[in-house]
């Protein structure tokens, strides 16, 4: 698709970026890369703005949120910010109750479990955006031609928090609902695309010039389930962009044999995890999908002359698809030596 | 393969049993059905029997090995038993310091992680599995013509354990380990390779008809390294067995992606988690692979009509192998209606 300088949204501004170039399926002079998970634990700038700030408090401060996805852009040069905020968030400000507990992950006072548990969940009132519409507005202004990418979690993920009450192994209770009350599933799964749906296009409309929807436990799925109780309510959730003319990108965890379907509810760009090579990913989805990805996490604590062969490898596989924005296969971890984060981002632009 | 009733070992007591004989590929009159996790937290026997007594103590008395292997048979009358072990008890028989913690899972004092943590491994002394002889012995004699499946764990996923110190995610330490240390991570390998043979062993010499080699964490790796990095510990673990003439079963989580590979180690039956039909399974597998599997445990909270068509599902498309044993796609979770298990081995031998 050409790009149009003249698009209300992208304004030239981070149109001709190397992200979103390659989000659009061309290939810049040198290829874009950033992290998932690039705002947060590993950098020590953010553990200090984190001391006696909560989590979702931080993800709810326009500053904060604001400063935090800025610092991995200042930090390791990477090609793209993305919004730092939380799946639970827009579950969060249409009132679900939910805290992060460290060391566990979201926990929910009330996991959702019935008919009348979906039935009381309230719309999100646009007026509960405004700290994200602000957050948005405050880092694209400092952010400059480069690009931010807005962020939410999918209706599966989400609703599986919501029916677990938090983490689970293989969503096990979520699934059980899927099959035990398809419409009360169908309805949750809707409220969640709404509301992932909207968060979204606040982030678009206050300045961010891609999104990445997260699907992150959709590797807990068979292909037929996915297709037939997932696929149509994460279309549902990109659906809300319709009119925005920005570049969407999916992603889940161990979703090798998903990839297809994923890439079928309207997604422009396949995130691909470290399981698969790009090479069988590009083939799986007809060699005309941009892809992002899949350095191997387990590599950042490798030697260096260990890791450069494996950014190589994914640098060289990667040219089986039209276009490619190196990432990695999963989240940046914890403990990782953000040095090292710096120094791929080098040897990719290199 | 014919069977041989005259076989040292099978000698007729189990060689015509339904599960056997599915094992070595052929079609019995009903389709034989056990479940992963049988034995445990869901039956209430086990739970009073397990009141005072710790997890490994449990694995390592053969009175209460034995009982609770047995526990299963008695009340679903399902086709074998499965002896009720833990992956980690080679480890602890060999001297590795190694508790249960409830709500967790196993937790190691000292994590392996460097040659010298490796080179300080010791040998499993043949003594030291006479507990295990022992409830095997008690138990098969107990069990009559319905077979004992032997359990143990496989290298990656016992090693993934020992580098980690405890249960993880992404087995990201241990996977990291194997890029950084590739020699360590063989040594590694091959010492959990020998204790998880060993310990099968001993289970086939006291009487198990069957084995299978649980490699539970492997989805976590791509295919590349799994044929290189994993797959010659897990083939080397089930080449102790060469010379007793007892079906191999294999399987692992996830692993829709590594079964070709996987059965690749020595196996005879491949066990297929719920994320990819039985029939997709197959043909992977060249459509000569006897199959065991795979229920979805989501189903099992689902109503009657909803599980009852899944079972019928399971068992058509099980018809693509040369043979099949029903089972779960994954461990019996604890919260299950055990009357529920029973249901389904009816349904399955009617």
């Amino acid at each position: 698709m050409p790009l149009t300088s003249d698009h209300p949204l992208l304004d030239g501004r981070t149109g001709t970026s190397p992200l979103v170039r390659a989000y659009r399926g061309d290939r810049p002079e040198t290829t874009p890369v950033w992290f998932m998970r690039q705002a947060g634990r590993s950098l020590p700038e953010y553990r200090e703005l984190r001391v006696g700030n909560e989590m979702l408090d931080a993800c709810l401060t326009p500053s904060l949120a604001s400063e935090i996805t800025l610092q991995p852009v200042r930090r390791h040069h990477v090609d793209a910010a993305i919004f730092f905020s939380d799946i639970v968030i827009p579950a969060k400000l249409a009132g679900v109750e939910v805290a992060i507990v460290p060391g566990k992950g979201p926990v929910f006072a009330n996991p959702i479990r019935t008919a009348a548990d979906v039935a009381a969940l309230r719309p999100l009132d646009p007026e509960a955006l405004a700290p994200i519409r602000e957050a948005v507005a405050m880092t694209v202004a400092e952010l400059g031609s480069t690009p931010l990418i807005g962020f939410a979690g999918a209706p599966f993920t989400l609703a599986s928090y919501l029916v677990e009450g938090g983490p689970s192994k293989d969503q096990l209770r979520a699934r059980t609902l899927m099959y035990t009350e398809p419409q009360v599933w169908a309805t949750l799964l809707n409220w969640c695309a709404d509301i992932a749906g909207e968060f979204l296009v606040a982030q678009v409309e206050a300045g961010a010039s891609a999104v990445q929807l997260f699907d992150s436990w959709v590797g807990s799925l068979s292909e037929q389930q996915y297709v037939r109780r997932v696929a149509p309510h994460s279309k549902r959730a990109l659906s809300h962009l319709r009119g925005y003319d920005v570049p969407k990108v999916h992603f889940g965890v161990g979703s090798g044999e998903l990839l297809r379907a994923m890439h079928g509810i309207g997604a422009d760009v396949m995130g691909v995890d470290w399981r698969i090579p790009l090479d069988t990913a590009s083939e799986r989805l007809g060699g005309d999908v941009p892809l992002q990805g899949n350095l191997d996490p387990a590599l950042l604590g490798a030697p260096a002359h260990v890791l450069e062969a494996h950014v190589q490898d994914v640098l060289d596989r990667g040219l089986s698809a039209p276009s490619h924005v190196v990432n990695l296969g999963h989240g940046v971890p914890p403990e990782t030596d953000p040095d090292v984060l710096t120094r791929i981002v080098e040897l990719v632009h290199g």
